[in-house]
């Protein structure tokens, strides 16, 4: 990466940093734990400790949890909102892999991103003419296109049994901020249930972030020529959640890239700066059909791929991804049981 | 506004200034024109041309046409891009106001953000159970939910109307740069219609861009610490657009601010500096009940705004903006027809 971005960033930095001594103390990457002290938390923070908890408390004994993240978050470069920096993800990974846990006998917690991908709903996103491109007027009713009743009865029936069988709580994150309040909030709630919890952390989330303290208050003008923006990174927060909030749950991170030479050191890095059970690597172009699972038990990462004609036959790899991850979750859940 | 941003945003130009000098000759406002030299047009570029020519000349010759432009625009970070800035703007002036142009018999070619509200789609965006929660299955059919199926019928109906009578256009953006390259094309397949075309600029367009060629080519990486992103002012477009590509046409911008003390004078210093019919000035708390219309020829602006029984009846602001617009757009072609 020999960009002219990374020449200026670090003459930038040195430069500012002879001069501009006083913010040289906001300028060391924050601990995560005060995070949460400098920033609010979001509106619907109260309504999901209750539900949250309620929806955990009347799942049966024996049955799995996965709380599943997806979606990226944002992060706004104003205090009245009005530009901010946003992650891709569409939600893909996350809402495909939630329907293969609900159907591997799941109860299943879906943190996402506001206006992204949900599970059952995700098929219906795509269509140029919006929902009502899904349905037409017939005899002055207003009916599902024939070529879209068939899968729209499936997925509408799955998701109403899911829900009325209180199997699947969705939670909706938009920022940064919300979505880090939200997943300690529901980590702390989990991790009494030990090994049984599954985080499965697909949400692409911003590596950095503007402190409130320091955001312009308002929309930022463009009369005086060029914008120089500074950014603080965001604190790692795998590291409270792993050592501090869920120390003993199964925890599944993602690593995505779109340089294939950084992908495995840094899977790897992780894993042993983190110490938690799964890292799933994916390349930014490749994502749909090739993700390597890294452990600390294996010295080679796992391949999992699929092949033309299943993307052709509209089978996600998450399928098969979910599936091995279920598998290795029992086991991690056996071996607890001994100890 | 005196954020440290501000501050910051100062001292390190003026620090950069002294050092960097080579990259002095990136910093002043590129050229409108040679924006177009320098970036990738969008894929639907032909496409569009194609469909506009078309449908514009499908048109009634007495039927007035309006660009309305809508939802935010994306600027990229990075070549490969996972991160990008975006600008805050779900569509609603835009689909609202669209749906009001096509009432008042315009024709409406309707440039959007993918995955923003649309034109009678709009009211079935904000179901937490997204598509699935306007429909229920009774007696193994999915029918549509009662107490939406009024709604939806009505909806439905005229969507279908007015695409079927080819009276509405739909052409969508993600990018700046998509969208400049789609308003420049549309724009330059209006200018023969003179008077008897409108632009209906609503569409939240960026301020600031990373020009591709000092673009990161990967994902940026934030094991470094902090990141100090430098992005270039992205040129005024409605200087070009109002003199060269429609100048005979019937032009309306949009002004959005946080601070209430900027709106005037800015709108008043667009009017100024690009010379075209009508600026709507707004603020972002107020946007929903309140907007003022600036003319060059008006020395106070024109205050619209609905009621609280207004708003609790779901009658929209673009109710009324439009038909003021449409009143002052048919004075127009009736001055112009005179000279």
């Amino acid at each position: 990466m020999s960009s002219k971005l990374t020449v200026d960033r670090a003459q930038s930095e040195s430069v500012q940093e002879a001069v501009v001594s006083s913010i040289l103390s906001e300028r060391k990457v924050i601990d995560p734990d005060t995070y949460f002290d400098d920033n609010k938390p979001p509106a619907n923070l109260r309504w999901a400790n209750g539900r949250v908890s309620e929806f955990v408390a009347q799942q049966p004994k024996e049955r799995p949890i996965a709380l599943v993240t997806s979606g990226g978050t944002t992060v706004p470069l104003e205090n009245n909102t009005v530009r901010f920096v946003d992650n891709f993800s569409a939600g893909t990974r996350g809402s495909s892999s939630a329907e293969q846990f609900l159907a591997s006998g799941y109860a299943v917690i879906y943190l996402y991103r506001d206006q992204s991908l949900q599970p059952f709903n995700r098929h219906y996103s795509h269509n140029p003419d919006g929902v009502l491109g899904y349905l037409d007027i017939v005899d002055g009713k207003v009916v599902v296109k024939p070529e879209w009743a068939e899968q729209m009865h499936r997925d509408l029936e799955l998701f109403k049994r899911y829900k009325n069988a209180n199997q699947l709580l969705m939670v909706s994150f938009t920022t940064l901020s919300d979505y880090l309040f939200l997943l300690r909030e529901i980590s702390l709630i989990l991790a009494p249930l030990g090994p049984r919890a599954m985080l499965y952390l697909a949400a692409a989330v911003s590596d950095f972030f503007i402190p409130t303290h320091i955001m312009a208050e308002h929309k930022i003008q463009s009369g005086s020529g060029d914008l120089t923006l500074r950014m603080n990174q965001v604190p790692k927060f795998l590291r409270p959640l792993v050592k501090n909030w869920v120390p003993r749950c199964f925890i599944i991170s993602f690593k995505l890239e779109t340089d294939s030479e950084l992908l495995a050191p840094k899977a790897r890095h992780a894993l042993e700066k983190y110490g938690h059970q799964i890292v799933i690597a994916n390349l930014l172009h490749t994502r749909k059909w090739q993700v390597w699972l890294f452990t600390n038990s294996e010295p080679e990462p796992y391949l999992l791929q699929i092949s033309k004609e299943d993307i052709e036959n509209n089978r996600d790899i998450e399928h098969y991804l979910v599936v091995e991850l279920a598998r290795r979750h029992q086991e991690y859940i056996s071996n607890s049981n001994q100890l």
